[in-house]
């Protein structure tokens, strides 16, 4: 499987020219805006919005959406977190999960982790084979474009961070109380894997942005992460120009 | 949109050269292997069977299930009668609900009517044009590959009644009080509409077959439509070679 797409040539890390303090101003306007754009969802009905986030292990996706969806009504907001499947999941196709918690019109929702796990955890385990890696792309792709047939806005973020802000966000880990719980040993072989990861996210953004295209988070920093993906989240829903009847 | 499978080529009677009652005995036996092959299926959890039978009103669909069906073993049998979108369905794309209701690997599922309603009774109704069936024959067949890739066998059947044999069987609705509970002046718009479900019938086996072929049944008569779906059912399992471990 080629690869054209490189993450090299993304940075991780906040435009240089660009001011913490005056961004995080923009920020809370944007998720006001969010806020009223949410309503705008709820009361037309015409369509839905499915924000799918993927990152590596302490990329940040929790504190993502923790940090761009708590404004919003929780009402007309639905959130899934895809953990390993279970006896009954796994006896499905992998899509059939994740289609069931898709959000239905009038309603957003936020996946952390999504059907994307299946072509990158299952795959550094060896349980996908490049073969059926591509039969998946494909299927994803179809269900994609199913979503967005049905007036689902489909938004995709990879939460970009650097192998040293990784490391240190699981030291973190290690020693802060509030955030032990997290903590797992397991999760240091994503540092070991992580070149493998990269270029399994890579072949993804390559071959599945047909239906709906990816966003490359510069996650380095939680201020401009959050920013960046209120700004394109709310620029999607604002280009519908949904009106109240 | 073009028609280049023709239903008029398709007799709707059974062979004049088969015999009733050597039928009925050869389906028997078809019918004591296709609990076997169940009870296979279940033992070796490596792939499930999703048998679609469609055909219009009165066309013996619901007969149909309870006579090739009826001999299973209920804790591997799954069956699910499509109605009228519930509200919150009908906020999500139309292949939701039916991608929820698709069997798991070890399970034989049934669908009386399915995601091709959204392709027919829809249609007839005004309810989606042209543009909008092309794109879903486009999931539909997407979603087809999806169940197929995941180790589904799907076999769709087609129950296909002379205009004759679907009046007498609506007339005798209004008169058989044990089928009276089924009479529905409103069924009486099929007779109306037929040469328009039998053209959008059509257009679903030119279009729909990519992924899962369609079987016309000639359905006047039970015993042979029974015989046909059992044969063809029994025919798509053994194909598997399935064997206990």
């Amino acid at each position: 499987m080629n690869n054209l797409f490189s993450l090299s040539a993304h940075s991780t890390k906040s435009p240089p020219d660009l001011d913490k303090t005056t961004t995080k101003k923009a920020t809370e306007k944007l998720l006001t805006r969010l806020a009223e754009l949410q309503n705008l969802i709820n009361a037309t009905a015409s369509h839905s919005v499915l924000v799918v986030v993927q990152g590596m292990d302490a990329s940040g996706k929790d504190g993502a959406i923790k940090s761009v969806f708590s404004g919003l009504n929780p009402l007309g907001l639905q959130t899934y977190s895809f953990k390993t499947p279970s006896i009954l999941e796994a006896k499905h196709d992998f899509l059939w999960r994740v289609h069931a918690a898709c959000p239905p019109r009038g309603i957003v929702g936020v996946f952390n982790r999504s059907h994307y796990e299946e072509v990158l955890i299952t795959r550094t385990l060896g349980l996908v084979d490049d073969q059926k890696v591509t039969q998946h792309f494909k299927n994803i792709n179809a269900f994609e474009q199913l979503l967005v047939d049905n007036n689902t806005i489909v938004l995709k973020f990879y939460l970009h961070v650097s192998e040293k802000e990784q490391i240190e966000r699981l030291e973190e880990r290690k020693t802060n109380p509030e955030k032990y719980w997290k903590h797992n040993e397991k999760d240091w072989e994503t540092i070991q894997k992580r070149s493998l990861f990269l270029t399994y996210y890579e072949q993804i953004f390559e071959h599945c942005s047909s239906a709906s295209p990816w966003h490359i988070v510069p996650s380095d920093h939680n201020w401009f992460k959050t920013y960046f993906i209120a700004q394109k989240t709310v620029e999607a829903i604002e280009r519908l120009g949904l009106k109240y009847a």
